[in-house]
């Protein structure tokens, strides 16, 4: 959906703290410690990776919330070091972080969730962000300068931070939803992909939060890829802290952090809304700067049988090496495309398919047509273009955020670790 | 299997005389069109790809065999364009120049097995072909100079033409398999990739090339992957002379073209074997061959329940741009092999899984174990290397050829067709 809504600035949402310091994990020597704080009864919602392989501090997160009934107090994430393929020890390491966040609040572990990004297979150097962490915590403050050292603190390869705000009306107050996320390589839709924390101030249970959460995700963050590799961190954090108004001085907080009250239906609209816009702007952030990326391709797949069938030949499309190599060119060589489509398991029909490259037709019926090779490539010149296929076999279409594969994205990967 | 029997040289099988030519078709001017004739009764068998949207020659290949019952007098086959996503006019064009070649040999145009490869969605301009058509047929030798010019002719972005022969006992005989390949893209095992022509001069009939031949293709060209793309135009084809002996002026053929006796277990299993030779020297001639390729990486998988369960993992790790970029950079990241593994979609146990690079352990049971990094690096900076993973679910194992994604890949790809 159009985050039609979405705000140009970043905006607060009421009752969240955060803080972003150096614990020395990265190499250079950058921000890669970042935390939030959360009032005490926020409900909270996630989404984790689908691959079999996942890191410490997913199984932590998973087993956190649960226990803790769906509540969250704080958020600790470090950059630089995955904490995944480290065995029992990288448990051990994830549980003592959470442990000494937990105390210095004076809340039970089970109320803080953790994350980790980076490298993976090598122990994480828990002794750097145990040290770290008073420092980290003294720094947290409810201000937007806070806010963007936090969202710098949780990237990699990333090239800026990914922030979007949305305001919107909710049970007579005025809401804030807030989000920050981290992306740029193994990026791969399978319900929920990177890491990326949702902060509103709304009233909300966490069975709601969720409720509206997995669609969310699931038309957003898992219609896009960078390079096909799920990775094994994969988390979507959101958070309702219950302070309506509070960052809006004239009107007083009617739910406060513990309202457990059913939404009105127009306010749950409202809200999901405001989630998918957020969501869709953070989603094109992370493929926009994803690695090596210099455009972005708006997929459309029309005419399928099913919403799924049209998913499954946008994603063959956006994870064929070849189409995407034609498009580091700006190369209109729409036979790959077609070629892709033909493998995507999908049964179509080769004479009944149709390709345009931005407005052009390039493909009549699986066959080449007469067009202007000048303004195709003019069109793929572009930052931003649209790709749009049709399959001829009934109704249903997806769209799909995706990019070409440059050099670029070689050379980073090739020496990703050195 | 290992081709243990492979010929040093390339030997000459009975019966066929090879011709290629440049028809313009290429803006180089470099050889694009090349020609078999095989004698009268020649069996033939064929695996094509696997792709929905299918070239025009596909299409023929698979009607002139089905109408001509197995046998085959000429193969006429381009570089330069692929004659696919050409519509009806590619199919015209396709059959003319069928035609042209079957009125030169006195043969009828069923029995002319056609082939294109190179850029799909452009017009085949068969006017060049026709007018070369005359030179390309007063060429024809049974020379190994004009093998190797045939095999010249059908590359594309190879960077050497690829050749393999065998000599094995047959019927009494001496007889010789010699096959023919061209690669570089768009590899990406889906049951026969690529174009490969193999030449025996034993007697077989159609059918008993057929048997043959799928299970050898699928233990070998179905086993690499250079891109993870499956091209629309692969074609693998068997042709059987029948001309045992010739070749070995010391024997008298005992066979003949037309011979359809059974053939006799011992010389089954020796044919089968010679194959199996070719097409897995083939098929290694093509990835290391592949766009940009630096490194070829003999993937095992074990400990497996089924062998599908294998293949899947590998094909997984075989097509991720992570693991691959990797590799570019010898960086012993095995993290990214086990994220690959992971969402494999085969249920595999995290903990159970082991990995390897060379002879040295860098996983144990899912997490990282003491390696020496240098040593792991001098592994994959070879040229040849290999990378093994047991899952620990069952007895079950594939092995898989592949390589790694460079940034040559890329700049080999962005501007095909420019």
């Amino acid at each position: 959906m159009k985050p039609r809504r979405l705000s140009s600035g970043i905006l607060l949402p009421s009752g969240f703290l955060f803080a972003g310091a150096a614990a020395g994990l990265k190499k250079a020597g950058g921000l890669d410690l970042g935390l939030i704080e959360a009032p005490a009864g926020t409900a909270a919602a996630a989404v984790f990776t689908t691959n079999r392989v996942v890191a410490a501090p997913v199984a932590v997160g998973r087993l956190h919330l649960r226990a803790a009934g769906g509540r969250v107090r704080a958020v600790i994430i470090n950059s630089g070091n995955a904490n995944c393929a480290t065995g029992p020890r990288g448990l051990r390491d994830c549980l003592r972080v959470c442990e000494q966040v937990a105390e210095s609040l004076g809340e039970s572990r089970e109320r803080v969730f953790p994350s980790s990004t980076g490298v993976i297979g090598v122990p994480l150097p828990a002794h750097r962000l145990l040290a770290a962490l008073p420092r980290l915590l003294r720094g947290r403050r409810a201000s937007p300068a806070a806010l963007r050292q936090f969202a710098r603190a949780i990237m990699t390869t990333d090239t800026r931070p990914k922030l979007a705000s949305v305001r919107f009306r909710y049970s007579g107050s005025v809401a804030v939803l807030t989000g920050v996320a981290k992306g740029a390589g193994m990026i791969h839709p399978q319900m929920a992909t990177m890491l990326v924390y949702l902060f509103t101030d709304i009233a909300a249970t966490p069975a709601e939060l969720r409720r509206c959460l997995r669609p969310a995700a699931a038309r957003t963050f898992n219609r896009i890829s960078v390079d096909g590799d799920t990775s094994t961190n994969d988390t979507v954090l959101l958070l309702a802290s219950g302070s309506t108004g509070a960052h809006h001085p004239e009107r007083k907080s009617k739910g406060g952090a513990h309202a457990h009250r059913r939404p009105a239906p127009a306010d749950r609209r409202r809200f999901i809304a405001a989630l998918e816009a957020v969501c869709a702007s953070l989603a094109e952030q992370i493929v926009a700067d994803g690695e090596g990326v210099q455009h972005l391709v708006r997929l459309r797949v029309e005419g399928a049988r099913t919403e799924a069938e049209a998913q499954q030949v946008a994603r063959t499309i956006a994870n064929s090496s070849l189409v995407k190599t034609a498009w580091a060119g700006a190369d209109p060589n729409w036979g790959r495309i077609l070629a892709a489509v033909g493998r995507s398991s999908v049964p179509v029909d080769p004479s009944r398919i149709d390709i345009f490259l931005g407005a052009q037709q390039v493909c009549r019926q699986g066959a080449a047509c007469a067009f202007d090779e000048r303004r195709a490539h003019r069109t793929l010149s572009q930052r931003h273009f649209d790709v749009s296929v049709r399959l001829g076999r009934g109704r249903a279409a997806a769209s799909f955020l995706t990019c070409d594969l440059t050099a670029d994205y070689v050379r980073v990967n090739a020496s990703y670790r050195s």
